[in-house]
């Protein structure tokens, strides 16, 4: 069965399609506030899923991480303004220090196309 | 292909139901100590899984987080004896201060119909 | 449809394929330094696939767990050594306190047959 993969780079592609799922890489986004990045960061989503050939109401999984805790609330009033009310994917959130000390915030998502 | 959402949130479902898969959301429980919270924690992932037409038998992945990784011990003894033994899901486990402080420990798991 | 497990044990198989995808628990690797268990950690991973049947030219996605975030470098030269270039999964990697202390990265991969 056929494997897409698209933006690759050395180490990982952006988005990896494989039988009907689209596989993202953990996205995050720029900006001063876990909210901006959060924005910022659904926002690369949405294009990923876009190349991919589908969008968020198809969205299967998300796998959020908060670099502090405390920030968990202000990343959900931007993504409860973003996802499709009538199709929120299974996901799970936990704390994780990222690997650059500037995120605040990283989700990997997969979606049927 | 049809998508399934089961338990639908403003922000998550619990049970995403795509191509013969189930995708459970980060599932948690109640309880002092991580071995009540392993226990009540995986009879929901169970309920879960029979409301989407499967059960434990059926697993494929666990994703488990521990807030404290000298709980490990404690949340595998619970673990061992739901797992089924004929069964056992490809399962990675990792500390991670989870969204909410009272709670000691996550799971997210997939499951085949 | 079918599930088969590799090497079962009483918590987690090792891998588990079903629907044409087989998912690997969590590796680690032994070894002193973060470079030489990324090594070791890595060919249990390229093990594991061949005997899935596949190969990581057919890797989907991976999450990656670094107990400590400056070890990030470290860990990526080995593992951009080993990636097939033409064929790099989705990725996520981000820093987690890891169940044995004496590991510092795990690797939790899905791929192809």
């Amino acid at each position: 069965m056929t494997i897409t993969r698209l933006e690759k780079g050395p180490r990982m592609s952006q988005a990896v399609i494989h039988n009907g799922i689209v596989h993202l890489a953990g996205q995050v986004g720029e900006g001063a506030t876990v909210a901006a990045q959060t924005k910022d960061m659904l926002a690369r989503v949405d294009r990923l899923l876009a190349a991919s050939g589908t969008d968020k109401s198809k969205i299967l999984t998300a796998l959020v991480w908060v670099a502090n805790a405390g920030d968990v609330a202000a990343m959900n009033a931007v993504w409860d303004a973003w996802v499709d009310p009538e199709n929120p994917p299974a996901r799970a959130c936990t704390e994780a220090r990222l690997v650059a000390p500037k995120y605040l915030v990283e989700v990997m998502v997969t979606a049927a196309l």
